[in-house]
Order: structure tokens, then C-alpha cells, then sequence
């Protein structure tokens, strides 16, 4: 297909890009606080049909639905998958925003909006890319299957349920994330993977109330046996203590070494905005870039036992709990360590501990040679005229092995998002060239994936 | 003197009693929300010269003051000091009472108020005995001197600079602590000691502000530092793995031991009572009650990091904080237990964790042997008709070590309490059988200590 003539449309439709963008972040659709979910996920089906897509709202059991649209190409065979949610973080503290998280106002070249950039900016950027190719050739180059949720800001806790349920129709040849953009500088940015993530919550409890501690000589204390399994779990290096926890890491290759290694990185600007004087080990440069994006972490995300006012308070707390977060990477599996983490502390004398997972996902990281990841680097050549960041692995969490795993999906993270965006934070935004440029990368890939028919 | 006129009189007052009990009642006079204390100080000092003492108010820097009082006798150059404090506990949670905590209402022949067993009762009991002896004889059996602090409930934090400054007024031959009288089945109590107490709270902070814990990859959680410093401070049985920490500890003598064995103690009772199976290491009998009485201990009060609320929250918190109570016995001194603690963590590797120390107490313990202790069993037998119960060590912590150690005065702890005062809780309540009764045993006590004039 001719692409000057979309890129040239992709700058007409400017406008109509940015109103669309507006429209759907007027529509709140807070998840973690239940609002707007079902308003919004009507409207994102509207605009899907606007688009020629066959739209279907797919109602899950205990959680919102999903929106799922198709669209054929007549041209080619190939299927690319759209990964996006629909749902926002709360756009709370409200008295730190500059304009009404739902207001949508334009200031400076950005859309100021709670959802602007997480994930609106990308759905709406999508959308536009396929409106050119339809305007320009009533055609897209390649199959569109739109997969947008309403739960990826409370951790998807029902999108496994869909995913495996709809695994035939979700067929395709390649996948993009639902965010990604550009870097610091405005260099291009591919991600191609994800750690996993398994929650776990401990719960001990030695007696019935809260006791005068001076009962500490004859009854056990629930604060130290949770201090004591803790300690065993991992050492003070970083490295967890837990037998065959590291089995199954996957090892970077040699290419995703030097992908790493030649993704820029700030590491004393990282330092500061922490806070701190170094990191964990003394580790530097590659070492750091290699731990972010690959490496296994036992984080305690929380600790709550007795007492925790001013000043004191003599009390022998009846029980003590936290909560761990485990990022996994691959090829771990969350239920595999579950139970490793289970024996481990069954052996070490702790089997009286309650240990209850809250989530567990495991990681994703498609591989440096996937179609779609190339067709991705070198698209960013071509439209930035650089050479794109790759990030092997970004060192969040979330679903996208029910791409890479169930779906068997090769998937990357491209978007049209950038730094500064504050996402999750107040004066969340998205900048209207990076919408549209990143735009017009996204019509190159669709483009170029769908020439490979079949 | 004659203590049967003595004892006549006590009942014949009784009335009198319970009304000075109430007026003491009435006064609110809450140290920790800093409530009616100087009316307090200025009502028990009246009460002090209308039973014939010379009164001072000492002020504290600070603190609430310290009412002194002094009354000779005719007769002995023995000297008697009472220790007593005119602050009481909060009365919330207010709904819980049956009656207004400061009504002072009687009913079943209990006076209800918050301060009525701890410790208004065993001012107004002791008052009560001198009371009758002036009646009687126009004289007391021994000098005597009060002291009430009004800081008792909120640790005695200015108390000790009290005793240091006037060590030489408050010289004696014995004293009689605040606390104490009847225990389970009516049987009178004599406690001869109180644990001691270092308290300590720790901080540790690594980075300036909670972070997305994929950071934790790189920097270190401060939750994982102070899990790992307070496991090497105490192992699983109890044991306090600090070089030197038991260095210092007092033995029970072999007359310790048996009065240890022969105070009663319901074992299965304190296990319902507190939802226990069992106690530490499987502890029985005897071992129960020298832990209670004479173990040290390392108590973890409060442990709080990072998110603690309901779900799961993927942080890497910014701090950690935890207190601890290390209960001290005879001869161990906090402030060199404060030192090896310090080294301790620093030996370990953990010199960056702030230690705070937020109060430090030695304990106290009387000999069997001290004629005040003596004097204190043989009237119980005598009023009682029974072999009274002695309690080695109280397993609570004070500042009698002030009495003890600074002013080398053996103290025991008698009064007019019993079990089911409700002190500190809803309800608190001074049996009016157990005020007279027990005024009997102090008029006793104070009559035989003067005796051996000088």
C-alpha cells in the first residue's frame, strides 16, 4: 500500500485523532473504583464500528467486560493482535491536577486526562492509523483483532478467563502491547517482555489478643516467627534462598546482551530521583540494565505487626502479617515456585505460617528474531530515522504471557507514548506529535507485517 | 499500740474511706491526655494534711508534680516510705462503662471509677490506716513518708530526676509499693520485685520515597534490612543471641525458687485465657513461673513497612520501623544492654539502623530475707489466717528500682487490690471488703516495722 499518502491522511485526521483521544478520556472508567466501566466500554465499541470493525462486548464472570473487535484485510492472510485496556488509575489526589482529570483540556501541545496516556492515547492512535489506510485505500494491510479490557489497572484478574475461553478465535501471527512510545530524547522504544509476578500474603498468629508483653517469657511471639521465616527467604545480597528457585531462569542471549547494553540508561539520574547513594551489590552499568530487565526479586511489599503509633506501648502482638511480591522471569513458573516457596518454609520450621497468593503471572519475553519485533526496530528506522531502543524485558509485570504463552504470539510494546507522561500520577497527558508521529510507526508496521501475506 | 483498737477504728471509719476513695475518684487526672493533674496534686495533698502531714508540691521540669508528704512519729526513728501515683489510665473506651468513670458509684459493694484500684484505692487505704492509728493513739507507729508521682501511667518519664534530687529526704528503713493485696481464692499477695525494661525502637530508610518495587532488582528494601538485623537478635526459643546479654542476670537463690514453686499459678486457666496450646518451648510448672518472674525477654512490639491494606500493592517501601521491649531482670543494666545491642548490629553488619532508645529501666528485687518483706508475710498470716503467696518478681516492669537501687530502701509491693479490678479496662472497681481488710494488714505492717524502734 502506499504509504506516503496514510502518513499524509495520518496529518489530515490529526484533528479528529485528538478529538477522539478527548472522547474517550471524557468518559471516566475507573476499575479499582467501579466507575464508568460499562459507559466506557460502549463507547469504545462505537468506535471500533466507526472504524469498520465487527465489535463484540464480551461479558466475563465477577469482572467487566472485554471489548473485541475484528477487522479483515482483503490483501493479506496475516493477523496482527491489539492488546489495550479501556479501563484508568483513580484519578486521586484531584487537588494536584491542573484541569479536571476528565476534562480532557489542551494545553501546550497535551491532552491532560486521567487515561491520556494509559491507555487512551494508544487505543485512540491505533484507531487512527487504520482510519488512514481505510480512507486512503478502503483496505487495511493486514487482519485487526482488537482485544481491550477493563481490569489491566487492578491486575486483569479475570482476563485469563478470556483468553483461554476465546483461544481459537484469538489466532494471529504477531501481537503488540498495549503501551510503548518513545524514550527519552524521542528515540523509539521496542519492549519485549515482561517479568512475572507472583503476590503472596502471610498471615501468623500465636494467640487469641493482644497480650501485656510481659507474657513474651511464655507464649510465642507471631512478630518473630514471620521475622525469623523472612530472614530465611533471601539473603541480604539479593539472591533468593529458596532451593530450585532458579532452575528455570531463562539466560539472556548473546544478541539480547548487547541489546541491553546498548540501550542508554541513566544511572545517575536514577540514583538521585531515589535517592540514593548506589545500588543493590554495587552494581553498575550492564549489571543493573541486566537485573532490571532479568532478574528474579523477593520484595518485601509490606510488613504490619502490634503497635506501629508514636511513642511506646509494651504489647504482645497476637499476630503479624506481609505481603511479598516475587517478579518472576522467564521460563519460571509462579506455580511451580508457589510450591517451592511453600516447602521451603514447611522445612525451615515454618509450616504453621497461612500463606495465601493473591496473583501470579508468569514473564514474557519475545525473542529478538520474532517477525514482529524486527518489522518493529526497523520501522522506527525508518520513521525516526534512528536507531530504536530495544528493551528486552521491562521490569513491570503483567499478562502479556497470555500472548506470548497461551496465544503463542510473538509480542512487542510499541506506542505512542513518552516520557513525562505521569502516568498513574496527577497531570497525566499525552503529547499530540508523539500521538501522531507514533501514529504513522504503527501504520508502517501494520503495513509491513501484512506484506508477509502469507 | 494497741491494734485491736486500731482495727475497731478502721471499720468504725470505713464509711469515711470509701467517701475519700470516692473524692479521689472524682478528680480525673489522666497523665497521657494531661487531664486534671494539678487539681489531683492539690486534692491528695489536702488529704495528706488532714491526716496531719507536712505537704510539699514539688514541681518537676516538665512533669507533673510530685506530692510529698511527711508525718513522724512519737515513738519510732523507724521510717516507712509509701509509693504511690495520683494519675490514672484513660477511661475510653467510654461505652464500655456501666457508669460514668468519674461518678465513683458504688454498687455490689464495689466503687466503680477509673483510678479506683490503680491507684487511688491504696492512697486511700493507707491514709485510712494512719488515719485510725491518730485516732487511737494520737501518733503514727513509724515515720512515714509518701511519695505520688503522677506520671505512673505514661512510664514515670521525669520520676527518676524526682529521686535523685531528693535522695537524701527520702531516706528510710523500707518501703511499700504502689501495687498489690489479694490474689485468686482472697489469698493476700506479696510481691517482692518488678522486671525491668529497655525499650528501643528502629529505623531504616534506603531510598527517599515508596517506589514500583521492579525497582527492587536494583536497590535495596529497607524491610529486608531490619527483617534480617532483628533475626539475628532473638533465635525461635526465646534465646537472645546478644554477646554478654546474659552476663549479669541474678539467679534465684534456692529460698527464691521455693517460694516460686509454692505460689500458686493456673496454668490452663492463663492457656484458655489466651488462646494458647502451649507455652515457649514447651515450658511447664515451675519453668512457667521463673520465666514470668526472672527471664530477660526481646519482645517485638510493632513492625511496620510499606503497604498494609487490603489487596495486593507492588511497592518497594522507602523505611521500616520496629519497636521492641527487652524485659530486664536483676543485676542487668539498660544502658550497657543499650550498648551491646548497638554493637551487636553493627558487629552484623547492620550500623545503618537507627536505634532509638525510648526508655530505660533496671529491675528491682527485695530479698526474702528484708525485714519489711518479712514483716509484710507474717501480718498476712496474721489478718489472713493464711500463709500468703510470695511473688518473687512481678513479671511488669516499674521504676522501683529507684526505691531499691538508688535509694537502697527494700521495697515490697502490698495493698488493697484484687483480682477482677478491671485495672486499665472498662469498669475499673476497688472492692470495699477488700479497701478495710487490707487497711487492717497495712495498720499491722506499719505497727510491727515501727517496733524495732530504731
Amino acid at each position: 500500500m502506499s504509504l506516503s499518502a496514510v502518513y499524509k491522511k495520518i496529518d489530515e485526521q490529526s484533528d479528529q485523532t485528538v478529538k477522539n483521544l478527548q472522547r474517550l478520556c471524557r468518559q471516566p472508567s475507573v476499575s479499582a473504583q467501579g466507575i464508568g466501566l460499562r459507559e466506557c466500554a460502549d463507547l469504545v465499541k462505537s468506535m471500533l464500528e466507526e472504524s469498520g470493525f465487527n465489535v463484540e462486548i464480551v461479558p466475563l464472570k465477577d469482572g467487566p467486560s472485554v471489548v473485541y473487535g475484528e477487522l479483515k484485510s482483503k490483501v493479506s492472510k496475516k493477523t496482527l493482535l491489539f492488546y489495550n485496556h479501556y479501563d484508568v488509575q483513580p484519578p486521586e489526589p484531584l487537588e494536584l491536577w491542573q484541569s479536571d482529570p476528565w476534562a480532557a483540556e489542551i494545553r501546550d501541545g497535551k491532552v491532560f486526562a486521567r487515561g491520556a496516556a494509559d491507555n487512551k492515547g494508544n487505543i485512540a492512535s491505533r484507531l487512527a492509523a487504520i482510519r488512514a489506510f481505510l480512507a486512503v485505500n478502503k483496505d487495511v494491510p493486514c487482519n485487526i483483532k482488537f482485544v481491550i479490557e477493563g481490569e489491566e489497572e487492578t491486575g486483569s484478574p479475570h482476563f485469563g478467563q478470556f483468553i483461554h475461553e476465546h483461544k481459537k478465535r484469538l489466532s494471529g501471527d504477531g501481537a503488540i502491547w498495549e503501551f510503548g512510545g518513545l524514550d527519552y530524547a524521542d528515540v523509539p522504544a521496542v519492549t519485549l517482555g515482561l517479568k512475572g509476578m507472583l503476590y503472596v500474603e502471610y498471615h501468623t498468629k500465636t494467640l487469641r489478643a493482644d497480650s501485656h508483653s510481659a507474657r513474651a517469657a511464655i507464649v510465642q511471639n507471631p512478630a518473630w516467627r514471620l521475622v525469623q521465616a523472612l530472614s530465611t527467604i533471601r539473603d541480604d545480597s539479593g539472591r533468593i534462598m529458596i532451593d530450585g528457585w532458579y532452575d528455570d531462569v531463562r539466560e539472556f542471549t548473546p544478541a539480547e546482551i548487547k541489546a541491553l547494553d546498548k540501550a542508554p540508561f541513566d544511572e545517575e539520574q536514577l540514583k538521585r530521583d531515589m535517592g540514593v547513594k548506589g545500588f543493590l551489590n554495587g552494581m553498575k552499568g550492564l549489571e543493573v540494565k541486566k537485573a532490571l530487565a532479568g532478574y528474579p526479586t523477593a520484595n518485601i511489599a509490606g510488613f504490619y505487626s502490634g503497635y506501629i503509633g508514636e511513642g511506646h506501648k509494651t504489647v504482645l502482638p497476637s499476630f503479624a502479617s506481609a505481603k511479598m511480591d516475587f517478579r518472576l522471569v522467564p521460563d519460571q513458573e509462579p506455580e511451580k515456585l508457589a510450591k517451592l516457596l511453600r516447602k521451603h518454609l514447611t522445612d525451615k520450621g515454618f509450616g504453621d505460617i497461612e500463606m495465601k497468593i493473591q496473583s501470579e503471572n508468569p514473564a514474557a519475553r519475545t525473542s529478538l528474531d520474532a517477525e514482529i519485533a524486527k518489522i518493529s526496530c526497523d520501522m522506527a528506522k525508518e520513521i525516526f530515522g534512528v536507531e530504536p531502543i530495544v528493551h528486552v524485558g521491562s521490569p513491570g509485570s503483567g499478562p502479556m504471557h497470555l500472548f506470548t504463552s497461551v496465544l503463542k504470539l510473538p509480542t512487542v510494546a510499541i506506542g505512542c507514548n513518552h516520557p513525562f507522561t505521569n502516568t498513574h500520577a496527577p497531570n497525566e497527558n499525552q503529547r499530540i506529535d508523539a500521538l501522531i508521529i507514533c501514529t504513522k510507526w504503527m501504520a508502517a508496521v501494520m503495513n509491513k507485517f501484512g506484506e508477509g501475506r502469507p
